[in-house]
């Protein structure tokens, strides 16, 4: 893989990461070649459009052959290859909270999860596997164990200051799922997970769905 | 507002939802004009973006003094009114389904939701307002109450017959949570809200947010 310095666009990112999951699928039922036809129905966009993101990547494919799924996963794997963050601190261990961790524990395994809450009925217990502390030991427990990637799952009026003091324990990535907009330093990177404004997209598409209506 | 049947792109939707919050919340706080900078600004958009997506939906402004907070309020309640929904049918009641109902009962209190899930233990219960039914039910309780919004918060094995069962009871828009595609007919709108893939995104920017690092 060549080194790269830019960083790769958002969007492309989520498709990489898409494309990867189901390639792991095929490799599970045995594939050994898929098509670009193939990747792209499976992620709702133009086959030209699984190409150009490959070609970008650097991974080649044939057009009688389409990509070998091994070899197009290994390269994921060192360009999406994410052990340097060390690991995922969540803030708010309510529902979403546990949710999330229930995520975490499905799919990354491998990282170093903490949850914090200012809850003490919350802290102290083992959630997935996962220790929850009392938010006052969030600063202690990122200086012992360094965690690049924070979660916030906690009420709008406290976003904010949960996002600060990520920053400053050392975290650079976001997940916010407040549903507020973070004001944060451009070296960190949010990603809004706004559950309240996709419910509202989705009730818009629902009704606009049927054609005898007119939006 | 005039009569249109074209439907509003996926992410101008999004947009103008997230536009509604903030003007709604500088309403609150005594404001009565708003330019489009500001708006931007909170929406990590472009002035540009913000004028022409206010000129699509026939909403002008003046240079001089912005957009008037209220009459805009008005225009995007015409435009996003999403009454004809009946409500919400959310299947799976576990820490994230009832997250969800949380998000619902704080932003929607209008709307009728049902929720559904498989364990007895979960059923019966009323949460956040909301009573949770048995799955078997889903078909009898969209019948007498029409719901055009499905929210999928079930295990990624069940989300695409649970999908289906939706679609066949009237639902037309999907918010999934479940980390699988589904395949759905083309009348029907599907939003993935797939945390995690999301986790898997930001952890890429984490790691690559240094500029030290080559990605």
């Amino acid at each position: 893989m060549p080194d790269r310095v830019e960083p790769l666009p958002n969007r492309m990112v989520e498709r990489l990461v898409a494309y990867r999951r189901h390639l792991r699928q095929c490799l599970g039922e045995g594939r050994t070649q898929i098509y670009s036809h193939e990747l792209a129905r499976l992620e709702r966009v133009t086959p030209a459009q699984v190409r150009r993101d490959l070609m970008t990547i650097g991974y080649t494919g044939s057009p009688a052959t389409g990509y070998g799924v091994e070899g197009l996963i290994e390269h994921l794997a060192g360009l999406l290859d994410t052990r340097s963050i060390g690991g995922f601190a969540l803030v708010g261990a309510g529902h979403l909270g546990r949710a999330i961790l229930d995520y975490l524990a499905r799919q990354h395994p491998e990282y170093q999860v903490a949850a914090f809450d200012i809850n003490p009925e919350k802290t102290g217990r083992i959630t997935h596997g996962y220790r929850c502390y009392m938010i006052d030991e969030l600063e202690r427990v990122l200086a012992e164990c360094p965690m690049r990637v924070g979660v916030i799952a906690v009420p709008a009026e406290a976003a904010q200051d949960t996002a600060i003091r990520l920053i400053a324990a050392g975290v650079s990535g976001l997940l916010n799922f407040a549903p507020v907009r973070l004001h944060v330093p451009d070296s960190v990177f949010v990603e809004d997970a706004d559950i309240a404004l996709l419910l509202e997209k989705v009730a818009f598409f629902a009704r606009a769905g049927r054609s005898e209506e007119k939006v």
